[in-house]
């Protein structure tokens, strides 16, 4: 009789984007004349800018004609993406990685997921609370926890982000089990915040003095404008021989549902006499095939000068966005963090999140993310996301400061 | 500090089909001048059909404008092209499967790399021999296994493919330990053996009676023309409680490079009071963020009338060139097996696996793919793919006749 995994089990409730998801559904039925607006969950509404859209036809093309016809192409991605990709995020801003530290993914969920399957069963893993729960979760699925109890999962290390450390803690937050491993996320989803370069070095040399790694998701670095943040933690010397980092196109480049990402593992990390890239590769060309042609075609779309000036209008709009809501936000009392830097506000209610939610949801028909769902330290916030289209925003707005203020 | 997943370190060699294209790759740079052609790695060459680029291209287009704009889907994929799957693939033939029970993804080989992880580490895995090395590999690096000895992992179960069994092994193959968990692909990857009603039968009965679940690969069933060849395991009474079914849509309609699959998990399956089809949910919705949507509006396309008019063109040209190479294999004095209901021909050359790879390597220029390579039982064998435009094999086999006949 065969047997499952019994780490499910210890799943708590459902991945909260479900839950939401659900909740909103039912709202959603129950109400068919009432406009519901989603500045919930953080998908772009935008469509694909001019230029990738005329990239991504012509990789569509190439697929119908013998001559220009690609089946399976190179796991990792293909070297003209991968080229692309490491001049001008990483070798233009001075970073040490080259194409081959670069794999082409199918998105920064599933590679930020997966990744720890290459590290031992035992290691001490420290996540941020709050967090993007899928760090949490593929622990729990892969037996690296014990039981949830009280909202913490036994045997996770929780690094708390606070009003006092301005939700970007440092190694010094850290228990004294300190961690083999750390996930971080800056700008940070779901609160906003953004690290310094001070701020991520610390972080760089507690690595390399424990022999640790960090995983650093850098799925938002292209809403940075301020130019003294570091938008790639390679811009912190030695990074590149401690820490992994996630990058996705879906909010830079409005490829939610296109998708396409990306990983660095740098040729520079050695564990044990084992490159991590190595690792990485076998884990990727194993049990993935590579994205879809013409999506690449259109990812590297982004980096031509039209694909760049459209990208930077994009994230433009959607930091408009930010701004008209935090500024909406503040002037009806709310302490927020976030809003510039990313397109995430996040809101200090001050109730439980779960009841700002509903209130929301059922009394202004918009749709924010409950700051608990994200950990412990999320309760008494909501997260409201920027991407929408504008005219929905300030609607949204009108009707959040009506029901909140 | 940190630790790494030591199961990487039992893993053989590299992938089968990597060590094959470094090999080509160094014969090529050696011999630049040379035309090589490759029916090594079951790789489709033909363009996608025009009602699929068609669909493909109009997918894009509504990526351009924000009435139309897609982002995050559903990450079991569409309804349209989920329903569409249902209806064409098994409530047409007489299969008890819903919308519900597929699972479109980006591929069938990371689909059956990833399903295991639903399942206890303890569990006894049973694999064919010869196999399609990702369901072996996946394990390993789980940890589901002991080391390699002499070709074989220990922990692992081998139920051989034998000239005697025609490359059908039946539960009757098992050992004493019997399986918890069985791999089974028909028609075959390598062997090209197809399974009879009967055959299937049998492996359901006994998955029946065991408690057992069984990972059907159905990724080649498009070849099959034979009418009383089953094309889904779910045609056998009772396979909806007992196994799960792997398709692509790759080798149907030529996706290798556009990337588009799915997984069918039954709502009848239980374990242990548990639906595997809730946790094969949980995983998909936690580390996989749903198929790009213009590739999913191309596969939906497989389904209309024209589509499935031209992908069955697209199947009998490969087929077209697997009775050309089965007929001069057969000339010259070879047993072959596969080449009918199949892309592959599997051919006993009596030698070294590697031996024939390289004299087919360097003395004809032709790329075929080492039995060996699939596991012992596959020593003595090559398998050749008939995945090539038409002009290529033929001049593949006027060489390979010469070199080996």
């Amino acid at each position: 009789m065969i047997r499952l995994n019994n780490n499910f089990n210890k799943l708590q409730a459902s991945y909260l984007f479900v839950e939401i998801a659900r909740r909103v559904n039912e709202h959603a039925a129950a109400n068919p004349e009432r406009k519901l607006i989603k500045l919930g969950i953080g998908d772009v509404t935008r469509p694909l800018p001019p230029s990738i859209i005329k990239a991504f036809h012509e990789g569509v093309d190439e697929q119908a004609e013998a001559s220009s016809f690609r089946g399976y192409g190179p796991e990792q991605g293909y070297a003209f993406l991968r080229e692309a990709i490491a001049e001008a995020d990483f070798t233009s801003r001075g970073c040490p990685i080259t194409a081959d530290d670069i794999f082409v993914s199918d998105g920064a969920k599933c590679d930020t997921g997966n990744f720890q399957e290459l590290f031992a069963e035992d290691i001490t893993i420290a996540v941020p609370d709050p967090v993007y729960p899928v760090y949490v979760d593929t622990n729990v699925m892969a037996g690296r926890t014990g039981e949830a109890k009280n909202g913490r999962y036994e045997g996770l290390v929780y690094i708390e982000g606070t009003e006092e450390n301005g939700f970007v803690p440092s190694p010094a937050d850290l228990p004294e089990t300190g961690a083999d491993l750390v996930y971080l996320c800056f700008p940070n989803n779901p609160t906003g915040a953004t690290a310094t370069r001070a701020q991520l070095g610390e972080w760089v040399d507690w690595a390399l003095a424990q022999g640790s790694i960090i995983l650093f998701d850098a799925a938002y670095e292209a809403f940075i404008t301020n130019p003294e943040l570091p938008k790639s933690i390679y811009e912190i010397p030695g990074a590149d021989k401690c820490a992994v980092e996630f990058r996705s196109f879906s909010k830079t480049a409005g490829f939610t549902g296109t998708r396409c990402a990306f990983t660095v593992v740098p040729g520079a990390i050695e564990i044990d006499g084992v490159k991590l890239r190595d690792m990485w590769n076998r884990r990727h060309s194993t049990k993935f095939n590579g994205v879809s042609y013409p999506v690449q075609k259109a990812a590297a779309a982004v980096y031509s000068p039209e694909g760049k000036k459209e990208t930077r209008e994009l994230i433009n709009y959607y930091l408009g966005n930010a701004k008209i809501i935090s500024e909406a936000m503040t002037e009806i009392g709310f302490q927020i963090w976030g809003g510039e830097n990313s397109p995430y506000v996040w809101v200090k209610t001050g109730e439980d999140s779960w009841e700002t939610f509903d209130k929301l949801l059922k009394g202004a028909d918009v749709v924010v993310t409950p700051g608990s769902g994200f950990g412990n330290m999320g309760e008494g916030f909501i997260r409201i996301s920027a991407f929408n289209d504008r005219e929905n925003v300030l609607e949204a707005i009108k009707r959040i400061v009506k029901a909140l203020g």
